[in-house]
């Protein structure tokens, strides 16, 4: 099997089960448990946010851990801008992008739903950019978050996330970003981008699901949305997910001091795939942007076939992929990040996303492309016509 | 070490840990992904589901899997009260009884804080129980919803649930039990409860952290804490961890084949450390129900001494228990649980907690008593006249 579904989820790393091991065994203490047990585990959490803060470029106190990427989004948007509305009730807007993932999208929703914010949508060009001027375009005095994602799950557009925080810095609006699909393929940096608020999520990274984390600068006051104890500093209460934040540290740290070196190897394979794809395949579309996008993301789409039927061949062919997010599976609605894109719902669902781990190899790619070219063949040979 | 804060969190038991292997390592596919590695996830999760409602004699789509006994108090509280309060706006009230978990009594005060909602509060007798009488005297036509717990994580106190559920009932009031604590030592049954909604923990009670359940019965609505891609029914998004709800799945299934014989074994051993302690260290207290208590709790106060000083003289004696809640531990005030038993503020600061593990023997529990004696009497005669 050729696994092209890396987006959707990764294997646990080696390195990450060895690290992770002892807090499924022997070392099972709770990290707020005063006693010896209690004080390892604390120790355990305590190192695994300093490698995750070594790595973001910030103070462990700004590292919150959570269940995954989706909590870190929920919390990121929802609990800033609730705490800055608390604080200043004029503050009652959010800005997001067109094709932000559901757990951003549908945040800002719950905002606008249960607490009266407005939300303020940025569109994106034809290959999924934001610019600068559609962000000003958006702003206003009563903006009380911008929520733009570093990298799009289903069409690896890149946007780019330090001008469009200083765009918000200017403004004095806090800047978050989804950095779900982009941790462990771009720098992470937040000094260096220049964001206030960021996800992560440890299963795309070779940690396991159930693990995640949200950075937040400094001071930035965060409502909670799971209370309780007071865990995290009181951002995110529960017992912490000890093995969960070891893991999640360990495949941040991997992947992060191998991410130059495997961006510029792995964009290579992705080019040529998209290049042979392009050329193998008549009138395949590649969506998104051609050089601004993920090194592990390719996505087309193939008009007079269904995505869904390209998937099942592309399986029986030993290649396992995806028609887009994995979120959104079996909707039978076109996706609407590739519709912000301007591009006909028709064709939209057409769409095939291959993306890689940082494990993918050429000849891999040489055959998936190969079997793309077949996969789409039959689909259309057996189309009504 | 004799550990005795299995309240505080277990270690994974040894099949837990060969049940959740595999998504840990070779079926590591999304469970919403179309293709056979998600296909495997999602059959896994399907199973695991099928074992939970197994247990609770509930159907599989009442059960929500979520990332702990945290999480699933904060989205039955926050979620059931907001649901029913946006279809019917006169319900702005909730119950909690005195002596909930932190996870319980902040996620009302995050209704009263940021959603308007009233809080009453039901009090407790002397021994922690919670009387049918006092719940009917807080009942109103705007109550929203009753959480009581089914036992405390500090004292052990068992609350007659049924007969609570049932007054909610009879109000048309939904009841929801944080039985965090409760399951693996008592019945959890949902119809023999009749409660509408249930929380469980899974480090409670051998598996790993990082998971947990709420159960919510039939078609209770529930607004989401994490929105996104619509997982888990809509009411908690975000990648599901397979192997967590497997290991939780896994854990309810034996503690809960195992429970008739466990609480009865366990209770008797209970009760004789009780005897012993009580009759070997002079003026010790026990707190909580003398006999309505979970069979896995012993807890006293120690006049004359610090709970700290005594946990920190019995660490050194080889055990290894807590002063009170985890959650709480490193806090200067007394717990809030002692003193809503009309316990002084200074004798419930000399508070100390032992709970068991189903694997506790009568020998380890014999010594413990023995180092209890001795550490009380080294923290007396320390302790300034």
């Amino acid at each position: 099997m050729i696994f092209l579904d890396a987006a959707a989820t990764t294997p646990i790393r080696r390195e990450v089960l060895d690290a992770m091991w002892p807090y499924l065994s022997g070392e099972f203490g709770n990290p707020s448990s005063h006693h010896s047990l209690g004080e390892a585990a604390a120790s355990a959490l305590a190192e695994a946010r300093t490698g995750v803060a070594k790595v973001l470029n910030c103070r462990a106190g700004e590292v919150t851990f959570t269940s995954g990427g989706t909590e870190a989004d929920n919390l990121a948007v929802k609990g800033i801008a609730l705490a800055r509305r608390a604080a200043d009730p004029s503050l009652g807007r959010v800005v997001i992008s067109a094709i932000e993932h559901p757990a951003v999208e549908e945040s800002a929703r719950y905002l606008q739903r249960v607490h009266g914010f407005d939300v303020d949508v940025v569109p994106v060009d034809n290959q999924g950019l934001v610019t600068v001027a559609a962000l000003r375009g958006v702003l206003r005095p009563e903006t009380a978050l911008v929520s733009i994602m570093y990298a799009n799950n289903e069409i690896g557009t890149v946007q780019p996330v330090a001008e469009l925080a200083a765009v918000a810095r200017e403004h004095g609006v806090p800047f978050h970003t989804d950095a779900v699909q982009a941790a462990g393929w771009l720098p992470v940096d937040v000094k260096a981008l220049g964001v206030d608020a960021m996800s992560i999520s440890g299963h795309k990274l070779g940690a396991p699901k159930g693990s995640g984390v949200l950075f937040t600068r400094g001071r930035l006051r965060v409502e909670p949305l799971v209370h309780g104890g007071g865990q995290e500093r009181g951002r995110r209460s529960g017992t912490e997910n000890v093995a969960g934040a070891v893991a999640l540290s360990t495949a941040l740290g991997i992947s992060n001091a191998e991410q130059q070196e495997q961006a510029a190897r792995v964009s290579l394979l992705r080019d040529a795939f998209i290049n042979r794809v392009l050329q193998a395949v008549p009138d395949s579309m590649l969506t998104g942007h051609r050089s601004l996008r993920l090194p592990s993301v390719a996505s087309f789409c193939f008009p007079g076939t269904s995505g869904e039927s390209v998937l099942l061949e592309l399986e029986r062919l030993g290649v396992v992929c995806s028609s887009g997010s994995a979120c959104a599976a079996g909707s039978d609605a076109p996706s609407p990040v590739l519709v912000a894109l301007g591009i006909a719902p028709e064709t939209a669902q057409t769409s095939v996303r291959f993306s890689f781990t940082s494990a993918v190899t050429d000849t891999e790619l040489e055959l998936a492309a190969a079997a793309v070219e077949t996969a789409v063949g039959r689909v259309r040979n057996l189309a009504p016509q």
